[in-house]
């Protein structure tokens, strides 16, 4: 990832890291709420609780703080998906616990995906945003890609069963389940599609 | 839906129509290019070869454009899909056809779907876009839950076979997909989540 115009993390103080951090934070709120479009640099820094000159030191560019916002929920995400209920994501039933959860949270049906919805957002608008979008994708997907080349590697999952294209069907499906949930305000479309999906990768079991 | 501050399309002359028409044409092209955000009156204006008095004749406010858009596009995307090979969407066939023709379509990997795409970046702004977004998804949706309750009735789809759930899976499948697309500039993501749905709709058919 390039750091163009942007104020290098690892140079940082703890303070200069804690307040960093901080507008980041606030801005990932902000745009979730309202999309990157609808958020400025004067939200932010109320929010933050940070002076200008602070906001433009970290990010002189709005450009430089999306990118940073995108990397956040990237790691996030990340986190979210490494705890203990869903080990490894390698078995049938942690899938259904993550589903579950990711489906009972009302921020799909309030804002959409908090890594896809913003992503979707800007994708189209500067090439940086791009190669940000598809790392955090790439870092996600890698979870489901791993916990299913385990299944098929302890042969709970059948030889023709495809981790790469069964994590693309499981990925699109949330992304889009997520999209049309926020459209209609309703968190049925995501249900549907994310256990069809995994209904799907279930198809492929060794033992029914 | 609304009309606020946008000039009545069905009170305009022939000319008047054709010059609107044109307007959110060249706003369309414009917009799946470079997302909403990224384009200005000035850009469209010369796209749609017209005057800026024209231009803001026919759509006063940005928001009353990007709504005349998302209804285009929605108009668009159904009568892309009510053309004789994919019938009413009413077998596996067709519904393989339907797949075949829109992940062959580059327009996936270079911007997403034109009417999901849009949608997802503006969902968050403007209450009214959330209106025209779900509008836009339902008329779609309902191609695929008419095609799929027919299959049904005729015995093809077991009872069991639930056309809601099944299209929300299709829906999610296609605008997840083809936003990874996009992300990775890479038709894969997409084919993989949707041959995955389609296999998945097949796997209800009362005869393999």
């Amino acid at each position: 990832m390039t750091t163009t115009g942007e104020a290098p993390a690892r140079k940082l103080t703890a303070k200069g890291r804690a307040t960093r951090d901080r507008i980041i934070k606030a801005a990932a709120e902000l745009m979730y709420e309202h999309g990157a479009q609808n958020t400025n640099n004067e939200q932010i820094r109320i929010a933050a609780g940070v002076s200008g000159s602070q906001l433009t030191r970290h990010f002189p560019t709005k450009e430089s703080l999306v990118r940073a916002v995108l990397a956040r929920q990237a790691d996030v995400i990340r986190a979210r998906h490494q705890v203990p209920e869903f080990a490894e994501l390698d078995s049938f039933a942690a899938l259904r616990r993550w589903a579950d959860t990711f489906t009972a949270s009302l921020d799909m049906v309030r804002g959409g995906c908090t890594f896809g919805s913003l992503a979707a957002e800007v994708v189209k608008t500067e090439p940086s945003y791009r190669d940000a979008v598809s790392d955090g994708f790439e870092q996600w997907q890698e979870l489901f890609r791993r916990g299913l080349s385990i299944m098929r590697e302890r042969g709970e999952l059948r030889p023709d069963a495809d981790p790469v294209a069964l994590t693309h069907l499981i990925a699109a499906a949330f992304q889009g389940g997520a999209l049309l949930d926020q459209a209609v305000g309703d968190s049925k479309p995501l249900r549907d599609a994310l256990y069809g999906a995994l209904a799907y990768v279930e198809s492929f079991a060794t033992r029914p």
